[in-house]
């Protein structure tokens, strides 16, 4: 398994692409997007749910952190049953965030993956790409990292995504 | 946890938003296209993995099997850590497509709703939301139902999915 | 030219697909929605552009009607160029909008369309299409029709948009 | 006016972007894209329309062609008529093509813009962004800039997209 954690329009998305592409397996990608979108419209907007804010910032509650757990222990146990799986994640919580996924692991193996880019690149690329909430790269760029301890680091600041999907590559398996 | 079977341009996605949005708790939702984005690019047209044809024709090879075998055990993970889930799959070997559920679900209790809509008009409703090859519609229409056992079941044909939900949602719970 | 008129969640975009499907010429489709996409992320959201409120109401400003004159032209050009267009759009201002379109269109003829569809079902299907602010369907269902005058009208609260796609047809050449 | 003139995954769209944002006055943006969205399901994958093939060829016919001719008209039209308007598109046969804008434009002023990207870097961003056929960037990188006259040019092989747009933004106007 392998666990990505960077902060919106960081690349995390276009480095997954790249590593299902050099790897020599086939691996199954995740993230916290698809997780998002796997909830019920009224869980968006909503406080006990997650709201993202006209600024970029973002906020859970109670709701969210409760099917986020029952999720992580599933993509977990598909791990557990044979599949290799790659998480692009968001640490909104930083360190906490990287405890709710070990507890969730258990003892199973993980690359953790660090994807860091300076925020006012992000944030130009958060406007290049058109669909996200203007305010969230830099809002993110700092804070998802606090705390965190990684395998591997990429920076995407200059590097392009299959650059460091190759960095990343080298230190599976 | 909820699994709609139904062929391709069905109506099983709309059924499944309306779904979450009537029930009274948080349901999260996920479905065969999400698996078929989480596999590889190399995956998708390789006869080992899943292959598209151009007269709609869909034909998957072994590594498709090892992994979807793999993401059933995640998702039913998933809802024996609490979350409720919704299910949405088109089950192309009809009985032995549920068997392979029914081995990953062990004893956990299911509802099995099966979501018909005749060829034809699945025809029609594939050429008019635009993003499926022609041809699949028809193709799976009656083959996905085969040897298939449902606690329920809707047809699409003359009814709006918000009414096929709030069939489905009064067997809930 | 064949301009369709109607609310949000109508089944407007489905009938132009059809349409393209079953007219034996080739027409290229335009509408509304593409040219939102059109405008600067800065006028999406702007009392001088256009607001989609949380409650489904859209407003537009100044800014807004002086660009979308300008699109109504360019539209029409292509017509006049020789292209057949049809367009999908939404008359806010009704019988005011439809003389919008006239005033582009000259003396160029074109197939008045109306689409309808009645609030309680268009809603149903706003909720299954989950891409739109609840609340559209139902406040566009009756105003968008208001003083304009149609060459053909077609109500998708029972009918297919296959079938819709196949009367309208039936008016054009 | 200002045309974008690049190879697929050079970065042409998010360059328009941060042009719409950069620019003090709201410009329209269309592009090849979107004129191929608005064919007919039926003109893609015709030897008269557009065939995209398998290794990345892209290849049209004269039905093409006369469609294309009147959108060119279409959209020199919206900026006759007082729109500021940025087009992007892929100029496959070159010169010829840039020749095709030239007579549709009329005397009309026009920034030409030349987006240039090395071929192995954008056929990277190809594998990351995801949702191209591998094959389009490397194939369409030099070819679509032989015999091209430009005001501008920028290469996003080492610029950011917001960088390119403010060199570009700065000869505008």
């Amino acid at each position: 398994m392998i666990i990505l954690n960077g902060g919106s329009s960081s690349g995390k998305s276009g480095i997954v692409r790249c590593l299902q592409s050099v790897l020599p397996d086939p691996w199954l990608a995740f993230g916290c997007d698809g997780f998002v979108d796997a909830l019920p419209a009224g869980t968006l907007a909503s406080d006990e749910g997650i709201v993202f804010g006209a600024d970029g910032g973002v906020s859970v509650g109670v709701e969210f952190r409760v099917l986020e757990a029952a999720w992580m222990e599933g993509v977990v146990a598909m791990a557990r049953a044979g599949a290799r799986v790659i998480i692009d994640d968001v640490f909104l919580g930083g360190a906490a965030s990287q405890e709710r996924w070990r507890r969730a692991l258990g003892g199973l193996g993980v690359l953790w993956v660090g994807v860091r880019c300076e925020g006012a690149v992000a944030a130009g690329r958060e406007v290049a790409r058109g669909d996200r909430t203007v305010g969230m790269a830099v809002a993110q760029a700092g804070v998802v990292h606090e705390g965190v301890r990684y395998d591997v680091e990429v920076d995407t600041t200059r590097a392009e995504s299959m650059v460091c999907a190759r960095v990343i590559a080298a230190r599976v398996g």
